[in-house]
């Protein structure tokens, strides 16, 4: 029987930004067309002045969002109303995801500042996903095929930290990551859980024991479902490559515990995702990088790897008609 | 007129842990004798045990500080005996330091656990010289030719952190590291400031704005006094390999920050200081690795690299005899 190939929306991000050019640049890649069926969610005006003015090929795949005009914005600019049609186009990829027309959204990077300026407080995607699309368990996860983390705590300031690391939470993110990892690898995945503190406490030398108040419980538990599973492990040696080759996922405790090992080794590869959303989201794991924005030099291998990332995510049965 | 090489001190570490054989390795090593007069502070019959269990020369340049005997411990299996051995051996390096007998100090690992048994409460070198030495400001660095970062905070508990986060810290901080590149690299050394919060705090969107009250700042009079600096800018894009090329050294706010990114990419490569000593102290980036310890298989490029590191320090000047 024929599958047909999953519906994948692309929005396509501050139209100040690079977003606009890396949509393009998705829509003219043959081999993303052979998984995926795909449209960007965006303003047609918008995207055929950033093909002319970076050569890309324009694309008529698009859904008209009427959100922004040309004279609106200056490319490289960001001001509310880039920051509102950024917003826009997520919300009506999410409202075609909730009435079963689409089955996965790639994002195109927002301007957080913008996006405040709109009027709208998200820290980010993850969160506007996680409020639309109602789910009661989510987390962050930066994949690549270096190294993949997911996280415990995101966009919170350094200090809000410890307050957030509870047992519960901790579970709930590795039963995300396992459950992802059993989709993208068909097979039992190796997770390892990382320390909060400097070499895991080192049995309570440094921190609140925080690593046995929280993190050890929650390992414990996952071992007694049989899971594959190791740490709470000290953080600095967990990149090392040895152990790279051996972990399909890290669990961290904080963004940049994650977000610098993931940008150090797979800058431009990875891949940006909430998991535990009613459907796949993924997106580029780079801003709206204004200072090139609509040069046509923006590296849109991030963008390629999250739309392939999307269809593994969706397994063989897309779920668009489950929603 | 013909300089005298400098007299380095290696401190053996703990006796059940690699310290033995990665301080004969450097004994071993005709490359660092050209550059320094070596000797090991440390049991001479342990030494000579490690010597002939691994199949590395032995060498008669030893300082015996009578600190444990053979009988005391298993290779591999620390306790008190071995953790007050390991302190006594850097203890008598920094009396003969203090005396002029030798210039600088290079340590093998201590097992803080082991340290920490025989009422030795110090979280680890960087303290004991810090005392001992009287410093009244000092930080830890980790210098590789990969990278090099500099520590506001280092070893203390995560929700510690933001408390230790001073303006005049981080100014001290940057001050030592300009005056240890300047003599590494004998020129003016870019320096590179890391925020605290993730993507730095994007402007009070995360954390309490320690971007603004203290570390900006402190950059701010490092600008005015004319040095080549940069920050604070967002520590998980900070270490690409673009700006890593730019960068002699980034200021870190906390441990794993910094840690982190020296173990992805400079694993076995970099080599730990304290800055603002009397004398130059370096060390080896490991830890005891008790699993592989008296094996003959422990990678010594670590120990070599620690005392270049410690010559380069010193300058053209040994220090000893202003001691």
């Amino acid at each position: 029987m024929n599958q047909a190939k999953p519906r994948i929306a692309i929005t396509m991000g501050d139209p100040a930004g690079v977003g606009p050019e890396v949509s393009l640049r998705a829509l003219a890649n043959p081999g993303l067309h052979e998984i995926a069926d795909l449209r960007i969610f965006g303003d047609p005006a918008v995207l055929d002045a950033a093909a002319d003015a970076t050569g890309i090929p324009r694309t008529d795949r698009i859904v008209d969002c009427k959100a922004i005009s040309l004279d609106q914005f200056e490319p490289g600019t960001v001001n509310a109303a880039t920051g509102k049609a950024g917003f826009t186009y997520v919300d009506n990829a999410i409202t075609a995801a909730k009435s079963g027309g689409i089955d996965g959204i790639v994002t195109a990077p927002l301007n957080k500042e913008a996006l405040h300026a709109a009027g709208f407080p998200y820290p980010g995607h993850t969160e506007i996903f996680a409020e639309k699309l109602a789910s009661d368990r989510f987390c962050m996860m930066q994949y690549s095929e270096i190294l993949s983390c997911t996280f415990v705590t995101v966009h919170v300031g350094y200090a809000e930290v410890p307050k957030l690391i509870t047992t519960e939470r901790i579970l709930e993110t590795i039963e995300l990551t396992r459950e992802a990892f059993l989709k993208i690898r068909g097979s039992d995945p190796k997770i390892v859980v990382l320390g909060l503190n400097p070499h895991a406490g080192e049995h309570g030398l440094f921190g609140d024991r925080e690593e046995e108040r929280f993190i050890e419980p929650a390992v414990a538990e996952a071992l007694a479902r049989g899971w594959n599973i190791e740490g709470p492990i000290p953080p600095d040696t967990a990149f090392l490559k040895k152990r790279l080759a051996e972990t399909d996922c890290f669990v961290c405790m904080y963004h940049d515990q994650g977000h610098i090992p993931v940008k150090a080794l797979a800058f431009d590869k990875s891949v940006n995702t909430t998991l535990g959303l009613r459907i796949p989201r993924t997106s580029v794991d780079h801003g709206t990088a204004l200072d090139i924005a609509w040069q046509g030099i923006a590296d849109p291998s991030s963008m390629f790897e999250a739309v392939k990332l999307n269809v593994k995510l969706l397994g063989t049965a897309p779920l668009g008609q489950d929603i």
